[in-house]
């Protein structure tokens, strides 16, 4: 094979390149963001077939497999494998979820359930990648004290998990007073520097900002293109997972939109090296309380408003602001994509109504489900039709949020499949009676 | 292949055999538990080489994989296809650990992650089994109403999982106002039956000994053998994870015992068939607070005596009088196996160590890890042998702890490594300092 050749370039098609080794998050001349061009031709130099079969060969079941390092050549080819920084992420499970679908008149449906993670969101599919590139730049002689973010989820329990395993310091920015220790204990329990400081989210977001300008500090944070490398193939896994069949629609839920991106670029990647021949339509589905990218679609992505997002129970998604809007609209654009909302409402049920099914979704899931059923019930997918659903964390993350809903204390929701504890006399007669009382409901 | 053949037999060796589609826990002779014994010689017209190019095949990345069912002829030969209940459990990550084991002075460690799992815990591996088996007795006209465990944790969550993906009522007893609405959220949002009873646990349990003699009401709890023959697929999975080597010891943690029996049995199926021509030792590890296998071991296995379990942070198995003690034993003398156990400090310190090199692992795998600990010390693992320590659920599942731990909220433990949340001012130099001080910490 030719010299692989991947690089930095302008979102929005100003001219340049920059090396992966370089520290730069966007164009110099525009201030968009940046994406990471791969050089096809080299690629190109092994068929779909030759593709194929090695990817299939590389995910064996076999020890420290990574569904990322597995297609190394498609994320950043310039790794050397000394440096790569692996917790075994990617290759998560495909599960059928017949049962949700048949309720919706759907006859082929899966989640893809990135949750299935070492630290239990797809952000580790992106990070491998990032903190692998820090520990090849420090390996080269670069002096890089710490990666840094300022968010309170899963980026950050993810950058944690992957500098701890790497041994690089890792640094946490929160304002004082404003997190629940729930949502440090991942970092917290990796080793981070975990600081609270005397402002508010803006003026974490302030600083981190004059961090990004030191040399000695890499930042983990959204802007960061390199992540959507690793993100990108969840397209590859589902489409293997798939028997290298396209499915027809892909729906995801969409906070910062940068997975939305990924997810568009990894089918643009199989289509360019001619491992599929068509694309999926995909769907973006977004919180109403936090929904700019649907408000967009709904001037036919003429306009884009930022807004201030309100609360929501899919927390990971809570974004008024998304920094990679631009790419997701023109990945939509391109697979004719929709964009889709949820109320709280509704993400609720729908989450609910998986989990009696066997799933034990998250939110955002719940969102990204939310919106098929009602793309299901306009037949906008049919009966059918194909359809991957993007899990993005795993439902264990948000037990808080699933204990309101099933003792009935979230403000204004109904909770219909509310499954409350029941009292019973500790006698046979009575629990039998109980039991078959409720089978008989079940069958019924 | 000749007709493959399983049935259940006394694990005591009283002789009789009883079909795997009867409703029966234990040898109606001796009281023994019972336990699954597959014929060997239909399985032996496959030679080792052709298992294991047919266990590669099966393991192929797609969707829908089950790590338990790409080996049914070794689990259960007679369950129809259309019966199997699958949520993909299984072919879980082995997770190289080589910054834990570097620091413990080994070269060669692997955590298997089986808290990667539908439900977060190793417990999905049996019970696809056992509610496949439900699911083809009622297919054969069984009236089944309802399926019951009396477990709060781990059992309780898979048992309702899979009853809902299956749609079969499932049932839990609790003893009313004992159990925190974190432990029930699962099975409540898979929508079992969850009873809280006017008794305490052992009335619960007195409870289900009536219900199991009962025809309409199947018993998911540990009496049950079929679950064992899922949980043994761990040891096929790891070994050919290694690429079919066997490594020199495996560790895990004890509780009821019975997943000590079924990894021992894995391991026999595997030498019998030729696919692995020598035994690992096994180790089991006991939280000190529940150690009756660990004094019994200090007698040699001569003794055996049950004992009220003080409380640990490894609840999963704070088990005083488990039900497989026998199974465990035999095993463990095949195996030139030993017992070893870990006080509430050194399973904090052992899961706080790991949690530092980018695991997250539960108090239980604390456990496992803190007997590796010793073992290492007193050199009986050597620095080359290849270790594989079984991690039987999601770190997300103990939150709890961990965050206790992280804020030195566990009376009497020093929680040498707790990392605490850092308040600095909000501007850039104090920010930088901060981390400089770190990175310094870090690398000094």
């Amino acid at each position: 094979m030719n010299e692989l050749h991947a690089s930095y370039r302008c979102s929005s098609g100003c001219a340049g390149e920059y090396p992966l080794d370089e520290i730069i998050y966007r164009c110099p001349r525009c201030l968009d963001l940046l994406e990471v061009k791969h050089d096809l031709r080299p690629l190109a130099s092994r068929s779909a077939a030759q593709w194929r079969e090695l990817f299939e060969q590389r995910c064996q079941l076999r020890a420290g497999l990574s569904g990322i390092w597995a297609r190394k050549e498609w994320v950043h080819p310039h790794l050397q494998d000394d440096n790569l920084v692996s917790l075994g992420e990617g290759y998560s499970a495909l599960r059928p979820a017949g049962g949700f679908g048949k309720s919706l008149g759907l006859e082929q449906l899966w989640i893809k359930q990135c949750g299935d993670s070492p630290t239990g969101s797809f952000k580790d599919l992106g990070m491998t990648v990032l903190v692998s590139q820090v520990k090849q730049m420090i390996a080269a002689g670069r002096r890089i004290e710490a990666v840094v973010c300022a968010s309170t989820g899963d980026t950050s329990a993810s950058l944690a998990a992957y500098c701890a395993a790497a041994g690089i310091p890792s640094v946490v920015l929160l304002p004082a007073g404003k997190i629940s220790p729930a949502q440090l204990i991942q970092p917290r329990a990796h080793g981070s520097l975990t600081l609270a400081l005397e402002t508010d989210f803006d003026g974490c977001m302030r600083l981190v900002q004059q961090l990004a300008a030191r040399p000695e500090v890499y930042l983990a944070n959204s802007m960061n293109s390199l992540r959507l490398e690793g993100q990108k193939i969840v397209a590859v896994e589902l489409v293997q997972q798939l028997g290298w069949q396209v499915p027809d629609w892909v729906i995801v839920p969409g906070g910062n939109l940068g997975n939305v991106a990924a997810l568009g670029n990894g089918f643009l990647m199989l289509r360019e090296l001619g491992l599929i021949e068509r694309l999926p339509r995909l769907a973006c589905a977004q919180a109403a309380h936090a929904n700019p990218l649907y408000e967009s679609f709904r001037t036919g992505f003429r306009e884009f408003h930022p807004q201030p997002a309100r609360p929501t129970l899919a927390s990971a998604i809570q974004i008024g602001n998304p920094v990679s809007f631009k790419k997701a609209i023109r990945i939509l654009q391109q697979f004719d994509g929709i964009v889709e909302q949820a109320s709280e409402e509704e993400l609720a049920e729908a989450a609910a109504l998986a989990d009696r099914h066997g799933h034990f979704v998250c939110p955002q899931t719940g969102v990204a489900l939310a919106a098929l059923i009602k793309m299901a019930a306009r037949r906008q997918v049919q009966p059918q039709e194909r359809v991957v659903v993007i899990s993005t964390a795993n439902g264990l993350k948000f037990v808080e949020s699933k204990i309101a809903y099933h003792q009935r204390a979230l403000a204004q929701l109904e909770c219909r499949l509310a499954n409350p504890v029941q009292h019973t006399a500790a006698d046979l007669q009575s629990v039998l009676a109980t039991i078959a009382a409720h089978a008989a409901r079940m069958s019924g």
